[in-house]
């Protein structure tokens, strides 16, 4: 006999973003549920709840508390665990909704980016041996003090995986809108190609990187917690891509190419060469809680002065600039150069570190494209370089070529 | 010094539709707050938010569960509790929000249409000691197997009316997008003019056949403990209708006209004169939980058949019609006349039925007009007629003229 299962199935807002679709990812759930296992379904707001209510709270000046925050924004999920709870009842497979509170998921009182303290698996093992499937709503959370909190963008992939980990859950599939993680973004390459498998590293590269199709933190924690996560279609029957640690040594490679273009660079030029500068600007953008990516440093070629770039989320540029500014007679900096026009395009792969032929060959790839490299960046699994954001699409493709992901 | 008085204020979803109502609806409690009172809130939801839940609920051929549909329902309320809380924020009153839980609001499991059984005061009443003014999600609580409840249609009346007799407070005022009670439709009635003073069975009978300003179970759980309310509105700096028992006994007399127009009549022509066709006309209507409000029963004129005239809500008459001519042949019914054009028309105000002429010239002014009366029915307070639908504005500003209301 096969083994029976124990299944998270979580759903994002594009694919509960109708009463359609909602239907159709009950009829997915149905079928595991046919074939003898167990479900626990997790779910986000339908469609673009949450941004319309968060445009809602963004009406006010200030928004007053972040407890309020939260009691708003979780009001999506509340909803959709309710529909798809209905929507499985329709089809006779009994279920039930649950709210953070209800089960409970505590989190501490970091409303807005709480995290997970612990999840109770009483309640919800008791209603699986029922034989009802709980509907849970992603996102939130409790605090001890009984206030709703949430745990921050993306949170439903990581309600499921929490509770993946918490329930031994045998695997977690994030059904999103496309069939899986892409060797790069299908709309940019059309030559992408599905992958079939990726490790928890490599995922989070990918992830953090641009693809958005889970969110970095839940990857994590599913490293953390052994997690088996799958990324799947809502609407296809297809085999996605599965995330954990079982690829094989030999296979090592690039596996995708991602890209972000919410970077900006800021140059700084002809800055004294001296100990205790850049420490001085860093300390004062992290005084901002302005996050810094890449960082390059030259020294200028009469060897009395340094140049230096990083780049920052693009949303953090006026910031960073008030901030340099701030502080400019203080490191004496002869000129500033903000610039936006850049993306960030990364290779991604383990074993690339100890390949020493996958940076040369993507530096070549894009020197006879005539692109030029402004900055590079490498870590263990990934090679990362910031080039002009008009020679985005040519890159991409041609590093595509050039790995033969196609 | 000015005795400093605990006010509930409940403001209905039209007077929250956007966030400019909201905003205005928090000056209107921070005036109160100024004037050295202190104030709890209730909310219902955000405009038409709990008719878009419930048309998306409606999609699904069973609601599969009450307990989810109270669930989805009652997200409506939660996110505008926090919404008017962050508003109250924002002008410096210090505010938070709560939900049926949260306090708790205990009902029993009667989802759809719960009955409070009991509101803890502990935590409403060690906020507001701080100085913090709550906003109450209305409309919902919790059961005693922590699921939510919602408590039917207008709740947010009824949480109101609640929390006032559970606090003590001074006084209930029901905010909404009208002056107050008037005493006709002003949309019918040029010269209506806004009401001073009711007292609770006025309104009572004003609120169920048709003024749309306040719930009539609101109105009688306000009548049983004594609860001072006032429609008031949510915009203009008005003085509205206090709804009380201290209206002056000289002054009773019509206090207001009302209408509506969502009954059908069905008239059953040729009953064998004999006991028992009566209990089983109506007895089968009762067993499809159809209500009927007006009835009247005629012998004809050779003695032997009677005619039988009654009135139902229109979104009844289809199921009533059938439940008639599945007993056609047990209560030998010659004729069956269903009829939806037709309106009822009320007089309201204390003291009528011993003031024998208020009865006599409604009839004599609407004759005056050519306007037939079909049925006739009397409270103690109230005296109804019903006539064709095509008469009614006419007959309500006939009636309007006769009582010298304007």
């Amino acid at each position: 006999m096969k083994k029976k299962l124990l299944i998270i199935k979580k759903f994002g807002g594009t694919s509960l973003s109708n009463i359609g679709k909602i239907k159709k990812a009950a009829l997915l759930i149905k079928k595991e549920i046919l074939l003898g296992n167990k479900v626990v379904v997790v779910v986000s707001a339908i469609g673009k709840t949450t941004d319309k209510l968060q445009s809602l709270i963004n009406s006010f000046s200030f928004n007053g508390s972040l407890k309020e925050v939260d009691a708003i924004l979780s009001s999506g999920e509340q909803a959709s665990s309710g529909l798809m709870a209905i929507a499985l009842n329709n089809i006779n497979i009994k279920s039930r909704s649950y709210l953070g509170w209800q089960i409970p998921i505590l989190t501490n009182s970091s409303h807005g980016k709480a995290r997970i303290l612990d999840i109770s698996p009483v309640e919800l093992k008791k209603e699986l041996k029922k034989g009802i499937t709980p509907v849970i709503a992603g996102f939130q959370g409790v605090t001890d003090d009984f206030r709703i909190s949430t745990i921050g963008r993306g949170g439903s992939d990581t309600t499921a995986v929490a509770l993946a980990s918490k329930l031994l859950a045998d695997r977690c599939d994030i059904h999103t809108d496309v069939d899986g993680v892409f060797t790069a973004d299908p709309r940019w390459v059309k030559k992408a190609k599905k992958i079939d498998n990726l490790t928890y590293d490599e995922m989070l590269e990918m992830a953090s990187v641009g693809a958005q199709v889970l969110e970095p933190r839940s990857v994590s924690l599913a490293k953390n917690n052994n997690v088996v996560l799958w990324v799947k279609s809502s609407f296809r029957n297809v085999i996605g891509t599965k995330i954990d640690n079982s690829k094989k040594l030999e296979k090592r490679n690039v596996s995708g190419i991602v890209f972000s273009k919410n970077d900006s660079k800021i140059t700084l030029l002809g800055i004294p060469d001296k100990p205790g500068i850049a420490a001085k600007i860093f300390g004062s953008l992290a005084n901002e809680d302005i996050n810094v990516d890449m960082i390059v440093q030259n020294i200028s070629s009469d060897g009395k002065y340094s140049d230096l770039t990083f780049t920052i989320s693009e949303t953090d540029l006026y910031r960073a600039k008030k901030c340099i500014n701030n502080i400019k007679n203080d490191i004496k900096v002869k000129n500033i150069l903000p610039d936006s026009n850049v993306a960030k395009i990364s290779i991604v792969g383990i074993g690339m570190r100890t390949n020493a032929g996958i940076a040369e060959d993507m530096f070549k790839a894009l020197g006879k494209k005539g692109i030029n490299i402004d900055l590079i960046s490498t870590s263990e699994i990934k090679i990362s370089v910031l080039i002009s954001r008009k020679n985005l699409k040519k890159a991409i493709n041609i590093l595509h070529q050039t790995y033969n992901l196609g």
